[in-house]
């Protein structure tokens, strides 16, 4: 039976191969780094060797997520951060969540478009993480492409969204420092996007600050920061204007301020609530595929009740789940 | 013991009070209809009372929903639909859904800065739900809101939000018929919105389509819809200038194709359908918080077991609730 013979065989060559390639990418092999990433992300069979082979390196970088509307200049502001971060020493993976590839078949915008500046530096890594071919889930992804990159050693993983809606969210949820990006002159309804972008982000940047408009977006935010429910420190308020690198040494500070504050806990947590996150998601999706394909006989009483107003969706919710 | 004999005597002149309010607001009193959608929107304690009220009334209107990144153009388009509607005698209910106002502590865009057009008009019925003071959710607001003016007789309900992400999707899956819209100019990652959008829209429209870029936009959207996964029907696309009227009809004539082809069915169930997507969605929220809030001892290992690659997420989440 050569099958129930090779399989060990092959799982022990995989880890070895796997402390090789780790090897060579903590030494800055940037092929190495790519091969890695790639397979964190297209869920490669060995994927316990591998978070193996990564463990031991795990836990050292901080993970910045930047989020906002569309055209608010997210990618330019990134750019000029990670620009900022290298003239400081420090090494940077950047990861950009694009939901839109199912259709485009692939990043939108290319990592040659994206990152002219650092494109032959060797401190920067970018990878953009597309819908397609992600059995597991894009967020899923990033949270294991996460991994790959702070193995690699680098001092911050930049966690760039440029799509919407729950991709915002999840940004917000697995980054360790959140920034939310807006811009002057994105029409009126831009301000109906600060209360939800207001409770995720630790601090909020008046992007393309160049523009008519700036100072008034400015005292908007400032006034919703001020405003804020519950116990979490205010958000810090900022200009910049990317194209030009003004703001950005203040939002650097900003940013390691934050980065001060809070990540003296136990690094494994961090890991362990980015799990915590994917889990409850995935539970969440499963419970809702399930109602909806209506698997349970007693929904339709239910739902009945939630049309003559004797019931809350909420209240049939928790009816359902505790049966 | 007073309180017993009480309780269904006001049970009783509440169905009265709500039969005649009903009554009225059928016959185009304005204040009635307002009245009563404020009970819907406030979760009343009557609320079952009123809904018997409304059952005999239910199930004529179209709900057209209108969803797309800030900056798209969406409430000037709803109110050109909204005047094209009127002049072929159609009347029009108004839903914006405005997830801003924890914040603010109400709509940021009044009624009376939306709607100039219109203002005077009875035959059309506007209201902004802000998520302050939805015990039960701005989501199921919006649909109990639906059906009062449905009961009212509006011929069309057009649901508009102006906020992004979870209200987004709602609006999409409240809807008969789902209208994105687009704009040129917002910047090149307005196109990273296109897939998550394109799955759930019947009709794309480029509005702003004087302006520079249009041709463009229109292109991308129309290559995207033609490569839409499944057996959905494709998505039209359209060209409106929503501030000159320009392509208005068309757009007419698309969503009347739409909801042709659609509203065969039992209306019933389209009822039941929103009914069953409010209860799945809290369901999701419930689990997710129930997750995360750590209540299942078991977490923590399968946690690890994701953090090491021995599970995927959705593994995990199966595991957890088949428990």
């Amino acid at each position: 039976m050569p099958s129930k013979t090779k399989a060990p065989t092959a799982a022990k060559s995989a880890s070895a191969d796997f402390a090789a390639l780790v090897g060579r990418m903590r030494q800055g092999d940037r092929r190495a780094t790519s091969r890695i990433v790639t397979e964190l992300e297209r869920l490669s069979p060995d994927l316990p060797a591998l978070m193996q082979a990564l463990g031991p390196h795990l836990g050292h970088a901080e993970v910045v997520g930047f989020t906002g509307p569309p055209g608010a200049g997210k990618s330019t502001l990134v750019n000029a951060y990670t620009s900022h971060l290298r003239r400081a020493g420090k090494s940077v993976g950047i990861i950009a969540v694009d939901p839109s590839s199912p259709i485009s078949g692939g990043a939108i915008l290319g990592d040659r478009i994206r990152m002219p500046a650092t494109l032959d530096d060797d401190g920067v890594f970018m990878r953009s993480l597309a819908s397609r071919g992600h059995l597991g889930g894009l967020c899923p992804a990033a949270v294991r492409v996460i991994d790959g990159l702070d193995a690699a050693g680098k001092d911050a993983i930049l966690l760039e969204t440029v799509g919407t809606g729950q991709s915002e969210i999840d940004v917000a949820e697995v980054a360790d420092v959140r920034v939310v990006v807006m811009a002057p002159g994105l029409g009126d309804d831009i301000q109906a996007m600060k209360a939800g972008l207001l409770e995720i982000a630790d601090i909020m940047v008046v992007n393309k600050a160049d523009r008519e408009g700036a100072e008034r977006t400015l005292n908007q935010l400032t006034g919703a920061a001020s405003l804020r429910a519950g116990t979490r420190a205010k958000a810090a308020v900022l200009k910049t204007t990317a194209t030009t690198g003004d703001g950005i040494a203040a939002l650097a500070d900003a940013i390691s301020a934050v980065v001060a504050g809070r990540l003296e806990g136990d690094r494994r947590q961090r890991r362990r609530r980015r799990a915590r996150y994917l889990i409850a998601r995935a539970a969440a999706d499963l419970i809702s595929e399930r109602i909806r394909a209506g698997q349970d006989g007693g929904l339709d009483a239910l739902a009945d009740k939630v049309l003559t107003g004797r019931l809350l969706p909420a209240e049939a919710a928790r009816t359902l789940l505790d049966k």
